[in-house]
């Protein structure tokens, strides 16, 4: 293990990523495009005959195949995971579980129409041109699940977290994140080895993701408060007695092992880890802001993050799109992307508590960005075998790859327009802020 | 890779880190102590004939051995790494250059009489023993590197790092590590397969450490200042003539940049990589406070730095101390190790500056633990071969080992009793601040 050449690996891929980020902002657009763009770039520039990868020494794995991937696209990989479990832990600290609870229905209704059109119609195109059940239904499962990373750190980034609209677009986007797992755990069931559906199982994931996500909901509006009052009252019982403030547990801490191991039992029971990092950090949000934990695990976030967008964008292998069909088909998959969450959002907010067009705009762009869960769904549907072929064919699956990165680019510019029309003069973004 | 045992692995060794860390604290001795033991209990502990490390996933590397480590072992070694080498520029975020340049001549002494005389005792008790001259080399110059990772933790966990005698430690231990890569240059030199010594290699070492610190050390002191001084002119004259506030560089992700740089140019060049996150944070000292650029340093070093003393426990193999011969030769060596670096380091205080006996304990004690470097050191010697045998045995190897752990075990305590003898009341431990 070569300390040098990770350190190497890390600092340049970090620079370029910090790079990217700051070229966009400059010119407007979210720094994170930036990252994504760099992460392209990286993954399809060769120098002499040599792709830029070879030389960061990442050689990644390839979907299908059992070649080996290096220590240092490893290392890369757990950093990049460990920043958006960190991110949406942030995000969490930053939503108070009372202020999610009240945009509960609306966040319901947008998160079931954000998945029940995008699905509908992405199995519905699979089926008129490829005609394969399987490449359909996992097409549609791809574009279910919006990526929260992506529009809460545009949010985060606005400053605008407090905002009725923002509050329902994460508590969609946690829903949807739920109802995306409950989506593949069925589309996976269907095109199991086994050729039959296990109802049994499919019933589990449901059960387990409700009940998780329940439970969180419940400690945290119920049990939270009762802890935190009875330390307070030992703590104030301590120093009468002693004079002196006892040295409590370090706030961060206990925070960093909560965000962990919820993360942890969310990938256990099949959730994405993002979504246990997201409830952990409501469990704090009451308080988090006393101890500056907040504020801390923002420094954690600003390190690791960049490498996660960065991540995103290795994943795309631009020699895939080299036949018109295949754009072609690429761009209507896109399109129906945008189009199919879009619409179903803004209805979802719209028909849930008769919103102007203007908020419904910001809730039906902002649900827009995929990432991480659709190309996981894509991942495992090009390793799932059905009768002798892959699930997913590979040409869908770089398509599926564009489409998440599509929709994360075309977003966020789109999402910080719509915020500014809603909120002219609001939003700040400073340089010492800016994660 | 599995994301889950990744996350479950850094989960269950973060938590059990912290819970060391704790129960140390609460008895008063200094909690790396706790992290370090919770690493050899891990290491050594089998439940069922399984060992923990086994139940965590953590194959680690085997000196001398070809056998492959695990994808964890090596996620969790590079935390370890990022963690001290943020945790050293933490340390040179608070070491202004004038302060470090105001202790020069004693720090140098006590640097020079700190590797002599340990290099001296160790080899010489080789020698009179075993009686293999590249053994003892090895053993003498893996005697010779203060960890300052270690009283840097213990430094700042005092609030004492403006006082004369923990600069004097901090400014020798630079010097110190410089001399020890010097040091391990020439012995590797020595023992080198072409039986012969380079003394163009050894000269180009020692060139370069101190072409390196010195280039640095200037830069710090006159260009840093023209620099800081230009930017705050031009952004004034940008607020005069737009009358808003530029929207500058984030001085975190500046840091983060230039440590990783300075830390890999450190390890490219043959020294270690925590001298060039040292002297990177140098460069920042006089200003980090002003953006907040300490706290978010110390932020992130809190997530990583336990992973550190965590790897450095998991070094010691309990296994090979069954013999008394073993034993003994272990006692006899830790406790030169301990005497030798004491006596050296309180002479080069008491010749340099006529420092009272407190202050000469201070910065005798503070010089005593060894750690990463020494077990560099070791693992270079065991895979070294001089006529067809290893430069260094196994039996030293795990000997080494041991010294570094118990060196860095036993001076923390004693160096905090130091410091509070000759600071009576002035040190405080907060739970918010503790890292």
């Amino acid at each position: 293990m070569e300390l040098l050449s990770i350190l190497v690996t890390l600092l340049v891929l970090f620079a370029l990523a910090r790079l990217g980020n700051r070229l966009f902002e400059r010119f407007g657009m979210p720094g994170l495009i930036g990252e994504i763009i760099i992460g392209i770039l990286i993954a399809n520039i060769a120098i002499n005959g040599t792709s830029l990868l070879d030389v960061l020494g990442l050689q990644m794995p390839s979907p299908g195949s059992e070649l080996p991937y290096s220590e240092q696209y490893s290392v890369l990989y757990t950093l990049s995971e460990l920043g958006v479990i960190f991110l949406l832990f942030s995000v969490g600290l930053e939503t108070k579980v009372s202020n999610l609870l009240s945009v509960g229905k609306t966040a319901l209704l947008v998160a079931i129409l954000g998945v029940v059109i995008p699905m509908l119609l992405g199995c519905a195109y699979i089926m008129a041109t490829d005609g394969n059940f399987h490449h359909a239904m996992f097409l549609g499962a791809a574009m279910v699940a919006t990526s929260v990373g992506i529009t809460a750190r545009v949010i985060k980034d606005l400053h605008l977290i407090e905002k009725r609209e923002s509050r329902i677009i994460i508590g969609a986007a946690v829903i949807d994140d739920v109802l995306g797992m409950i989506v593949l755990a069925i589309v996976k069931g269907v095109a199991g080895s086994d050729g039959g559906v296990s109802i049994g199982g499919i019933a589990l994931i449901i059960i387990e993701a409700c009940v998780f996500v329940l439970a969180i909901i419940a400690i945290a509006k119920w049990v939270v408060p009762r802890i935190y009052d009875w330390n307070q009252k030992r703590k104030a019982a301590y120093t009468e007695r002693t004079g002196r403030i006892p040295q409590g547990f370090n706030d961060f801490i206990l925070g960093i092992i909560v965000c962990l191991a919820f993360a942890a039992l969310a990938e256990y029971i099949g959730l994405a880890a993002i979504i246990g990092s997201f409830l952990a950090g409501m469990l704090f949000a009451d308080h988090a802001w006393e101890s500056g934990m907040d504020k801390k695990v923002d420094s954690l976030t600003t390190f690791l993050i960049s490498f996660f967008f960065l991540v995103v964008g290795l994943q795309v292998d631009l020699s895939q799109f080299s036949s018109v069909g295949v754009i072609v088909t690429t761009v209507i998959v896109i399109a129906l992307a945008l189009i199919s969450k879009y619409v179903g959002c803004f209805a979802g907010a719209r028909i849930g508590e008769h919103m102007d067009n203007k908020s419904c705009n910001i809730i039906g762009v902002g649900m827009i960005p995929r990432g991480e869960v659709g190309i996981i769904v894509a991942t495992i549907g090009l390793n799932t075998v059905v009768d002798g072929s892959t699930a997913l064919s590979p040409e869908l699956y770089s398509i599926i790859v564009m489409m998440a990165v599509a929709t994360t680019i075309i977003a966020p510019p789109i999402l910080t327009r719509m915020y500014k029309a809603k909120y002219p003069g609001e939003f700040t973004v400073t340089s010492d802020d800016r994660i």
